[in-house]
């Protein structure tokens, strides 16, 4: 049987990337997708492990040879999903992770069957605004996002799931649960 | 906002009563809906705690007032979920976990909007007939039950979760997985 993916998205600052990398240490047989970008590292982020960081000529040459499900530029860098790797995962049952933001996690929805979209929302935008802080972005990036955050969330209504990240541990069980049950749903264990 | 409750199926000596058993420890705030039967106690079972043991004369006396949302017979005894007790939990938000066979709850699924429904395999039908052994069941109740356990088998096919009860902790943290994971669905955070 093919693997099944989850999309995970969530306004900047949400928790989502603490809240997946726990569940990837429970689940290790779970594949994280990782995504190309012309961002650079930030310092706790690797290449390879968090994303592949190419530069701007590398990332416009694989979207002309059609390496990307979903590729967007935000905050002006470009974001991209092979297609091909995720694809290669699936077929051989593997299940895949994706962290996309909610553009790019609608062009899959409408690109590829059964997925599981999952939205992480912080608790409160006071929470969102501590997080940016504690990660170091300034004011200008703090407010963006803030604004920006509180248009993602209304996108939040066409996803399967919803986290609300109000304490960590409490949120990694839910992604895991998410996942858990969707393993035992009838159709993946009865055909 | 309403409850949510789960309708647990299985064929006879799967295991379905061990796996829920252990749900309620862990989310002591489920409420069982206790079944009311004219079937006598097994030696473990204790009265208002798994059924509601009452006469075939204050069974049909039941039915008359309308008390049950589905009733049938099994093996000669009946069996029923009262309706009234249900919604009163579910309209406080209480979540309520119901133990029906599948003909039962075919008819909740068709009288009652919003359900989840779960049905419990045996690993295998030698696994379930140890089971059978081991509780006491006779032979000839043996037999009849694995036939019956075939045809209910078939049913699963319109289950939401199907649980493959092969480890016990493994089949509750499952049913656990599918409460948690049910409890995160958009349309109960956000509307």
């Amino acid at each position: 049987m093919t693997g099944l993916f989850i999309v995970i998205s969530a306004p900047s600052g949400a928790g989502k990337t603490s809240i997946y990398r726990e569940f990837l240490k429970i689940y290790q047989e779970v594949k994280f997708s990782i995504s190309h970008t012309t961002r650079p590292p930030r310092p706790d982020e690797v290449d390879g492990r968090d994303y592949y960081f190419v530069s701007d000529e590398i990332f416009r040459q694989l979207i002309d040879q059609g390496e990307f499900i979903e590729w967007e530029e935000n905050f002006g860098y470009l974001y991209g999903t092979s297609v091909r790797i995720v694809n290669a995962f699936l077929k051989e049952g593997r299940d895949v992770l994706l962290d996309i933001d909610t553009r790019g996690a609608k062009r899959v929805k409408n690109g590829m069957a059964g997925g599981i979209y999952v939205f992480v929302l912080p608790a409160s935008s006071a929470q969102l605004e501590n997080r940016l802080l504690a990660r170091g972005d300034n004011p200008i990036q703090i407010k963006e996002r803030l604004a920006r955050a509180a248009a993602e969330t209304a996108e939040a209504a066409w996803y399967d799931y919803v986290i609300i990240n109000e304490h960590l541990p409490l949120a990694v069980d839910s992604l895991c649960a998410i996942y858990l049950a969707e393993k035992s749903r009838r159709d993946r264990i009865i055909r």
